[in-house]
């Protein structure tokens, strides 16, 4: 009888274990052969190497070491890497690509909190309640609540990138009754029609146009290197004014030192959970501007959401065994289109 | 041929302009002779008075005074008090109620907002973004991301209050895949059951019970003098080490200085966007607390979501004039069981 395929967790211990509690562990365990007192963090160190040479199934997560050639050569059973979290750009490299091993992530799996971050910025961004709770702790009470720079009611929202993450946030969006537009240079304004239930809900525009026409603007865009600066300063400089930048994707896509200035002005508020740099340093202009709130990339999953990646792995695993497609398989070509 | 009837508005000025946008107005024009030049804000005043006594509809909103009996005596023909706002307890008093004149509320229009308000704070709870937020601006990148105190994941939300808003919540949390408990000593397990799409996602319990056993506390009931500091000190204390408690509901149900002990150990977290007093005097402790929000009473509709409000007036007008029954209609003994 043939034994059951040995896997390895390559990942940091925090993160193994809020990946696999008890009852996804338990899952994985009737699946395949793991030694769960063994999270590698280190490829070189004996122990590791050891279990590197018969594993078949490599599970991996935030704080694995990239997979160089070396590492690889060690492992010469590998049939799947599976990531039981987002990107796996930082693993993952060239080197990896060409031996055939399969590998997936567990990027939809992380998608769902990150839509629902992005959205409860929005709708708390339209009453300006970051700015509203800093004034009434400086001393104002809200005054002219009717004022129409509040309110979610009539307003436009733009997407940038129908990424797993905007074809979220889309629909959401659509059912909370605002106008959205979407700019995506990959599709047709079919694609975008089929992105929402209702057909209409959903408007596929230009860039700029999205940018002239939006109250909020919020970007799901891949951070590449034809998205860098994607919102730089003559870009956000058609943002309208009174209008919100939402960024829960990369800080990449912003030219950060553009958008202090067209934030320093008063013109445009931002809420930002990714910067460039990141961590931004401590002082930095954007932490002291009233309009502005810096979150320390909150929106995806995290403590108890992140057992949603290890149990979106164990699911992998188990396609993985029986032969079946992987749903969050990644390849070498998806690199230059995904985040 | 019968003229058509006389309505006057009642409300601030700048009331009156978001609630009624060109559009609104234009639907109001066309059931009623309304002198839009006129809102009134002073029932002594000569011009206002006059108005009042061939009233036969009163719209009123934030800013309408009391309608005494005085008030009342001087607008013989007034048939319906409709009100583009939430609680009619400010300017309708016992004078009001003998006189058979019909009253209406727009809480139902208010409502949405202050759901979609509660959802957003909640979910941005989970992940402690506020105390994450104001850590990263003191210079500390969010460390351990794993820790079970962040995340929506696996969640018991206690909603206390099955009223017009805890209604709409309730689904929304279920949506969200919380665990629902709800506490209402008006309700049946029957009642409650039937508040959710799926029967079982929400459990009936005392309110002991919810907040021994809720991550995240949110009250929706109506602020009435048996529920004044419906949280005491004593039912604060129930509640678990690292849950939340937010209220955008009334003040008076929570008892402020027994907040702020139970808050300044750090045993719990609160957002408050309604406080008792309000506002809440500069400086107070609740402002200074790392782990408390408070936001100067936002969540019910503000700017743009204000014409909703005169929206739903209008539609009640409409019904009035068709003597059909109103939708918002408001009885004297609706006062006891409502905010």
């Amino acid at each position: 009888m043939a034994g059951r395929a040995a896997a390895v967790l390559a990942m940091r211990p925090d993160v193994a274990e809020s990946a696999f509690p008890a009852a996804v562990r338990a899952r994985l365990d009737a699946l395949v052969t793991v030694d769960h007192d063994l999270v590698v963090t280190d490829f070189a160190e004996p122990r590791s190497r050891a279990a590197l040479a018969g594993a078949e199934i490599l599970l991996t997560g935030w704080g694995c070491p990239p997979l160089t050639a070396e590492v690889l050569d060690a492992a010469p059973r590998l049939r799947a890497v599976i990531h039981a979290a987002g990107s796996v750009k930082h693993h993952l490299g060239p080197d990896f690509w060409a031996r055939g091993i399969l590998a997936s992530s567990a990027a939809d799996a992380n998608a769902y909190p990150v839509a629902q971050f992005t959205l409860s910025v929005i709708l708390l961004s339209g009453k300006r309640t970051f700015e509203m709770a800093r004034q009434y702790a400086d001393g104002a009470f809200k005054e002219a609540a009717t004022s129409p720079r509040f309110g979610n009611v009539g307003r436009t929202v733009g997407v940038i990138g129908a990424s797993r993450i905007g074809r979220l946030v889309l629909p959401m969006l659509a059912r909370e009754g605002f106008r959205v537009l979407l700019a995506d240079p990959t599709l047709t304004a079919a694609d975008a029609a089929a992105l929402v239930p209702a057909p209409g809900s959903v408007e596929l525009v230009g860039l700029e146009d999205l940018l002239r026409r939006s109250d909020v603007v919020t970007v799901h865009a891949p951070s590449l290197p034809e998205t860098h600066h994607l919102l730089d300063d003559t870009r956000l400089a058609l943002m309208r004014d009174g209008s919100v930048l939402v960024n829960t994707a990369r800080g990449a896509l912003v030219d950060t030192d553009a958008l202090v200035r067209h934030c320093a002005s008063g013109r445009i508020d931002a809420f930002l959970d990714v910067t460039d740099p990141e961590p931004l340093p401590s002082g930095h202009p954007l932490f002291l501007l009233p309009n502005v709130v810096v979150t320390p990339h909150l929106a995806g999953a995290m403590g108890t959401e992140v057992a949603a990646l290890g149990a979106f792995a164990v699911s992998e695993v188990e396609r993985c065994l029986e032969g079946l497609p992987l749903l969050g398989a990644v390849h070498e070509d998806d690199l230059a289109r995904i985040a």
